[in-house]
């Protein structure tokens, strides 16, 4: 595009924790500029007032979400950040308006559509579906660039796929990991519950899903199609007394000898030109050296005959609104990392 | 009473935190026990799947408060931990099953009802008000000692009167004093609401109620009652990111020269015989010294012509449950801080 | 031992956050009491100076250890709360002096001389080493009963052994474990340092000690005795932002086909009679649900062809001075859980 | 100056949480760049060493500062960010080497050389403080745009005198004001320090410096010369437990009647020119709101014959490195916004 264009960004659904990231960053963004936030009757009003934070930074008003509304609006692309279900139900009319879509519900991240409405919900927009590609710009940047649709993927699969998939690929682990997950508390959004209120969640760590979370399908679908081996994954999250942050701890079966320096040879190859992901060496990966960045740090270790894989970053930036951003740069030509430091 | 007879307790609402404080330390009690637990009906069950850290200590179920199983039950006194409007709908039917009550909520508290009523809702029960005693030992141990009805204070009364009243008592402050409080989020209650979710608590101070809290009333008549002068408080409180504690910063106005010693000699000798006030010199109160106590500490400070009192207490022990069980002690003629440490 | 008569204890280092709550919760202890409390020459004083908390509760004050003065003393047990190196150089003139001991240091834990020193440094009281018992009561409380010297456990190694050790023992998973654990920051002791300083934990998440922690090798052999198999455990620490409580998610292979209602039950068994573990079902554990308390709670999972146990503790109590207790109840012929409510 | 030649910054002691921040904001910053930084002996190294953050981001290495490597540096500014009394002992030598000079100790702030050494220690560079400005852009913007030194000010007076100055100026309130504040704990730095501690600061709310503390002279200094009224400050800090922000509640006495919409109007017209002041009206202040920007929060109340004033700031930002930014565009002609959202 012309360096004098701007993209003009559709934020549908502004009201939650990443919404509001994606507003901060935006407008930092050289290159992009949001022309209008849309969301649910009973959420409109000025950002400011979901935000105080936004106030005198950004002057947007969250208007009510009308498909008819969306052609004349020009334009480019549609951050889509409403829960699964209703993305699906809004993403035909975006389409139709021309607009190319980020969507940031799982609804067009599993590709299987059985496989979706095994863990989700009958899926109402199976041509959406077929166009859809997976927003992990690390392993499928080629595809994102054109796509009409890109599913945002979760935080989870982001941190682990970034931390295992070198590995499995180069056929130096088992396609069979544990993925141990620690996320902080804004991951599970802004909608109260006795879960997530503060006395409940303060000084308080917990395993949570243990008997199956929505993410696992999600990453072992991931794992195998950017590995090419068919990958299964133990997920097991847990929730830690913090705002922000998530880092996995990957447990994973050698195959024959390996050192530790071989495998980090392995992520300094696979990441040399991936401008957010950081390999770590001495430094181990934690949350706070990610916080407020769109950076994934990873680090590797063996130990006991297993190998051990690091993996940390923001769950609200590459974890959602910074791969947001990172794939939108992708999809208008521009540089993967603009707007993002 | 003898000492082979244990005073038996009839919980009234145990599923608020301050509910689940009274439990645990009713437990470790060696002159009382509690024979029953009452609620609503949508918060009935065992103790321990409300509070997990409950379990095998103690075998609590929480059963349907129905009036006319009460006089059956054969208990001394009901710890009554519902909500203001609720707990004097209650009040009457305890009473006539002879049980002698220490309630948790603002129905008691203030004295003149067109007072309560201007804060609050109307009253219910004129009858119970008029006999009912301020629950705060250090000043009105006489009169809870025989009282049919027991007002248990509020954790801001509590910490603010405990800190002031002794120098307005002795003429040496003006009685129109600044209390600037701070309170963790356990004294909010156990209700998931967005104020107090984790995300919005977490790393965030704030005022809030500023323009009328409704402890305000109740310690203004509290201290004015005790020192004998019309006192009034400007009072502003404050939400700290951190599960209990409260801290109270008063401001006063030395009537005449006044010195830090001097004021300390005062403190000194009000709460000489008082076991839950610790007067502190040079070890400022601060809430992690008294948390998990029945303590409130206080120290003063002189300084740019003005006093400065601090006082500190963990708000759901001395500004709740472990007052309540200072309060039952005195009722029942046993050592006041029994099974208090 | 009669029942007018008190332990006498005698604490040897009370200045450490485990010390502060072995004195709190002996105060409580209806058949023990401290005669004194000794530390080293700069850390001498009143306890309630170290720990305000603890003014008015207790009266105690550290003095010069000086082993000439123990015997004149009259104790029956040593608290010794000393770090490693300085235990084993303490106990010589505490078994000299009459008394038994309890080492909370990891100085008696590793019964292998040579281990010990490959992970720690030169072993000066070989003789104090070759009575010592390991005192984890749910597996050893027999020779506790009568040990002259007891090493407390590890905070990590008694949440991974309660965890891991009947599965182990009845066959069912192989002796070949991964214990993923988190701690509180109260774990990492009193003494200040920038790792620990509190902009640099609050808001963050990370491993540490991964390339082999010293509770590694103790757990190891803590398993394979309690169990009859060589075990080897992959342990991997992580810091949490908060004060205190333990998790660890343990991953295991399972032996044949295991149902999660199978391994319930040998759970179940295994601890029927032990008083401070709780094998949960739904509820899963957290750190919250054991905060304060001397429990371990355990519950266990089947997924993916793994077993996943979960275990979680106070590491201030099961992990160090509530454990420490209950070894002292054991060894004076008390009830297990006497005072520990 | 040209647009396309960038502000040469030189940083002096870049290893502080607000020397952090100073770097990545500049990295961002349209219109300047960090050409150097320089540091003690003892903190040598890359930054993203000390910053992991940083890793990727930024390239820089803390060099030793030689005072006489300046000259052919070619810097336009240096941001002075050392310990009081070090600040003083270099500025001469950068002074000589051409640069101007933003210096965020408290070496140049109190232009009453007797009052510093009072508070401080005696003054070694009395010329430097001859010509240095106080760096509150509010209130001395003119000063500063030519000023060869400026006088970062301190956190607190910064809070403070942005909370109060409009109203004592207007003579609305008395010149006698109370300042409660409550900061998170980067403010105290990062040197280690059992006060800050993780588990002594988790779960605590503590005042600390009621005795006098520094920043007192300095922001009686500053509202007594913006408003030309001799202005007295009672100021108690606190400390919360959370890594940034500050929140300072203010109580004055009111001069005349006032109303809450009075003086409404007189801080939207003290700030409607100011960028970084948001004057609010129903949402209050809170740390939260301000986190991560160069905001400064305030908001007005009438009550109880008293003002109370709330004013809320990121300490690392508007209290420290943004503020400095600011400062460095005002020196430099630029927009005072520039790079600051």
């Amino acid at each position: 595009m012309s360096s004098d264009k701007k993209i003009r960004v559709v934020l549908i659904g502004g009201s939650g924790y990443a919404g509001y990231e994606v507003i901060r960053w935006l407008e930092r963004h050289p290159q992009a500029e949001i022309i209008g936030v849309y969301g649910p009757e009973h959420e409109l009003g000025p950002m400011d007032e979901f935000y105080p934070l936004l106030n005198k930074q950004v002057n947007l008003v969250q208007e009510l979400f009308e498909p008819g509304k969306l052609a004349a609006l020009g334009g480019d692309v549609a951050m889509l950040c409403v829960p699964h279900k209703v993305a699906m139900s809004y993403a035909p009319a975006l389409r139709e308006a021309g607009l190319r879509i980020i969507d940031w519900s799982a609804d067009y991240r599993i590709s299987d559509q059985a496989l979706y409405e095994k863990w989700y919900v009958p899926h109402t927009d199976p041509e959406g579906l077929a166009t859809a590609v997976y927003g992990l710009p690390e392993y499928y940047a080629d595809k994102i660039a054109n796509a009409p649709l890109v599913a945002n993927p979760g935080c989870y699969p982001t941190c682990t796929v970034i931390g295992a998939a070198p590995l499995i690929k180069a056929g130096l682990i088992e396609p069979d990991i544990i993925s141990n997950a620690v996320t902080g508390i804004s991951g599970a959004g802004r909608t109260p519950n006795l879960k997530f209120h503060f006395p409940e969640r303060n000084e308080n760590f917990e395993p949570y899903g243990v008997d199956g979370h929505r993410h696992m399908p999600e990453m072992e679908q991931v794992l195998t199609d950017v590995t090419g081996k068919a990958t299964q994954v133990l997920f097991i999250p847990h929730l830690a007394p913090m705002d922000r942050g998530m880092l996995c701890s990957i447990y994973a079966t050698p195959i024959g000898d390996v050192t530790a320096e071989q495998l980090l040879d392995v992520y300094q190859a696979a990441y040399a030109d991936k401008p957010f992901v950081r390999v770590r060496e001495t430094i181990l990966p934690a949350t706070k050296y990610v916080s407020g960045t769109n950076f994934c740090d990873v680090a590797v270790r063996v130990q006991k005959g297993k190998v051990i894989i690091f993996s940390a970053l923001d769950n609200l930036l590459k974890g959602a609104s910074g791969q947001a951003i990172q794939n939108m740069n992708i999809m208008f030509g521009l540089p993967e990392d603009m707007g993002l430091y």
